[in-house]
């Protein structure tokens, strides 16, 4: 055996051993203890199995965050295969692209969104659809070609209990997730069980581990941030409690009143949910002992009023690749220093670089990670996986520098990219589109400050000689193309966009045409 | 890179990083926070590292519990050195074999030690040995052959800082470690800074970590118990309080009066603080949220007492081959689960094995161990390397069986072993030293229980026809070859010993001719 490289127990099976009546999961009003979880988890796999799903199947699932979503990552798990979350808030043709990309031969999804895996299948044909449903507090596995809608027992799932995998080896993918990263491209990171436990360990060293916390999911589970804490809900044995989607007063609900010590959150959310605290409430209860900040730096008024109102707040910096967390500023640190994303996790390694060569405190450069959470590459994309991850460091894009102390400030995430409530917008796949139009000749999006959104993207175009293209009938050709978060928010024209010697498109200067 | 085997940034560095003004260690009245124990263990580097001891130097060390013994341990993680460390409790003759067996190049002592140290290096010429002492709170280390002994500067240091390690290998030795295992012929057991690192780990997902935890260690620093603590303090970033040995009054003051929250203890040893609680006081403050109790099943009374005087006790069970803790029952479990061991931690996959298959619940066999806690092996020793580790898997040797939950519970370590206040006697090493006498034809020992030190070892001898041997001679000889602790308490001259039908000695039958 090599014993760096071992082979976990399952983590959610453990915890049915030890801790077997423990709240496991909240959705709404169904409750699972680890021991319930367990079974669904087992009962699902086995479901799945009949159909035909198994070792490193890729498996696309469409879901909003509930009980289902729940039971079908911890179901993959067992069956050994690869869970590829889909973003619900893309376009169908973004949709239809990236499950043949993955070259999904499954396709999972909840009532809430079967138009939408309808319109997914009809030009996969080999793609299998399976809906999941939860009924009578179990989840129930119907193929789309499947008349007889019935909850089977364990005794007539043909696979055996025992087929199915107990052990977790920490080298196997996990996950499949896209992301659009620098090139804007949607490339596929493959998350491995590896790094979510290291994620999971790292995170725990830095934030401390209870065994009565109970972490709050508002965050999308098609998102890293989301799904990582259905893992350190395993990996801990603590409660997690999953709300559909965000909402400032259900949030505020759980943390007052059904004992959330943690909550993950970016910038808006939190900003919404002050907003949404009853008058005469200064704060929260001395229960909630962390919000886990992420999605790009935060408005240092943010973190002033939640100093003031005595909130702990940890600022992180994390990307997909980096499987959430790559830093984070401790609670105790955030008045210390304000504005930084902490040090690198235990377990991280982190380099800023510029011009080649290591920088100096205070210098600005590009930041490069390395380490158990970080990614082993991008799937099927071997060109890409080089180019982004040299000798075991991963090079992120984003601009940074660390302090004298080896404190982390974030100034730019991938020098372009637009982060809008959370959501990472690459430019480039904007332009993308808008080049597409016949009327386009040149197209410049970049990012505008928001107090709202953190970010909103706004676009440059230079239309072609003769044109009469005009914004809005861009905008409608661009809705059906973008997801609704991406759409520029503004469509400028202009004669001629910023371009450096080589003809690269200055982006950082597109906001100086506004003057 | 392997993401799995990953080498880790130096851990005491670390803290010195996120957590300078922490304090890191108490000895005493010597507080070093973690800059200023970083700073230790760099200069003791840099001053051995002018005396030759680099990359994988065997250095043995013989000192009692205190800074020099905390910055020895990391100094050799910057020199990339192996420590060997000796038990103070072994004869001249044992401690002298240990420093051969292994190929020690190296030992290293402080003052209290000085005399012992002499004796070993007599005859072991090339032994380079080196005097360590605190001098204005600095570790100052002192070649045997060097008569200048005073504080030098980091600059007068030849070795520059750049040459020390500042990254961990997980895969690399970091400590040998003797025991004498089922045979009893001491082993050198190679502990890794893996096995280290998923100890620390699982028992702070067992335990939860908190960064405001003080772990007291009064256990022998030489032992696992003892060693692990100091790992576990920079690992996790905590504060460790070091006692020279263990004092009732003394870690009764450590826990009332400076927020002790973790302390590790024998079963002797927390009869013998409750017996020194001042009178009127039930128990301890509530700060205290751990009393982690291994070497050995402990008395059901002594259970009863701590759940009575609301004493949190996790039960462990574990042994030098595992990196001390292999399973542990929480605190919470104490009550339902009186006399276990609690379930393996999250890594170690755990079997009891009866007639070469596996134990039903209940029934019992042979504890097997594996994970990345387990040793990979004995040092310089194949042979017996593949005797106790098969395919990963490690016998221990000892009896126990899993209730229907997998709760463990210990019944024999290693079927023969004594646990006498915490130290493992080997009846093997006493019988081969009895057996060595002229006027002996054959040696037996057994543990008898004892409430004050759990069992003591007792010895029934046949002796030679026509000798005259009386117990005090043998005892006197004995005592010139054996530490005092293993010395036979008593010795009864029998006819006969039982022995099965091989002639193989049965131990446990030894009680039964007292009778």
């Amino acid at each position: 055996m090599n014993s760096f490289n071992p082979t976990l127990p399952n983590w959610l099976s453990r915890c049915a051993e030890r801790v077997p009546d423990h709240l496991a999961v909240r959705c709404e009003t169904l409750n699972w203890t680890f021991a319930e979880l367990d079974q669904q988890a087992s009962y699902l796999a086995l479901q799945l199995a009949t159909f035909g799903a198994g070792e490193r199947s890729r498996v696309a699932l469409v879901a909003a965050n509930g009980p289902v979503y729940v039971a079908c990552v911890h179901a993959l798990t067992r069956l050994g295969a690869v869970l590829v979350p889909l973003n619900t808030r893309l376009t169908l043709e973004e949709l239809r692209w990236q499950v043949q990309d993955v070259q999904a031969t499954f396709l999972l999804y909840d009532e809430r969104y079967t138009g939408l895996a309808n319109a997914i299948m009809q030009d996969t044909p080999r793609l299998r659809c399976i809906k999941l449903l939860v009924q009578a507090s179990n989840v129930l596995a119907i193929a789309s070609d499947e008349r007889n809608q019935r909850l089977r027992s364990y005794e007539e799932l043909s696979i055996s209990a025992a087929a199915l995998r107990m052990v977790i080896d920490l080298d196997a993918p996990q996950v499949i997730m896209y992301t659009s990263g620098t090139t804007g491209h949607p490339k596929g990171v493959i998350i491995t069980y590896g790094m979510q436990w290291w994620n999971a360990i790292s995170s725990a060293l830095n934030l401390g581990h209870r065994a009565d916390d109970c972490w709050l999911a508002c965050l999308p589970l098609f998102h890293i941030g989301g799904l990582s804490i259905l893992m350190r809900s395993v990996i801990y044995g603590i409660s997690v409690i999953v709300q559909e989607r965000f909402d400032a007063v259900a949030v505020n609900r759980a943390i007052c009143e059904d004992g959330v010590t943690i909550v993950s959150a970016v910038a808006v959310m939190l900003q919404r949910m002050l907003g949404a605290l009853d008058k005469g409430r200064a704060g929260y209860p001395s229960t909630l002992r962390c919000v886990l900040l992420g999605g790009g730096p935060a408005p240092r008024t943010l973190l002033e009023e939640c100093a003031w109102r005595n909130i702990p707040v940890a600022q992180t910096y994390g990307l997909t690749e980096s499987c959430s967390q790559a830093a984070t500023l401790s609670p105790w640190d955030a008045l210390r220093k304000p504005g930084s994303a902490g040090q690198p996790l235990l377990p991280v390694q982190l380099r800023i670089v510029c011009d080649g060569r290591p920088a100096a405190p205070g210098e600005h450069g590009v930041i490069f990670l390395k380490g158990p959470t970080i990614t082993p590459g991008y799937v099927d994309r071997p060109v890409e996986t080089a180019q982004a991850l040299r000798d075991g460091w991963l090079c992120t894009g984003d601009i940074g520098y660390l302090d004298a102390d080896g404190y982390l400030y974030v100034l730019d995430r991938r020098a372009d990219l637009i982060i809008s409530g959370g959501e990472n917008i690459y430019p480039a796949e904007i332009e993308n589109v808008l080049l597409s139009h016949p009327d386009v000749e040149e197209a410049g999006v970049c990012g505008l400050s928001d107090p709202q959104w953190g970010q909103i993207p706004i676009a440059f175009i230079q239309a072609r000689i003769g044109s009469i293209i005009d914004a809005d009938s861009l905008l409608a050709y661009a809705s059906q193309l973008l997801a609704r978060y991406k759409l520029p928010r503004a469509i400028h024209f202009v004669d001629q966009l910023p371009r450096n010697a080589a003809g690269k498109l200055l982006r950082r200067e597109l906001p100086r045409l506004l003057q």
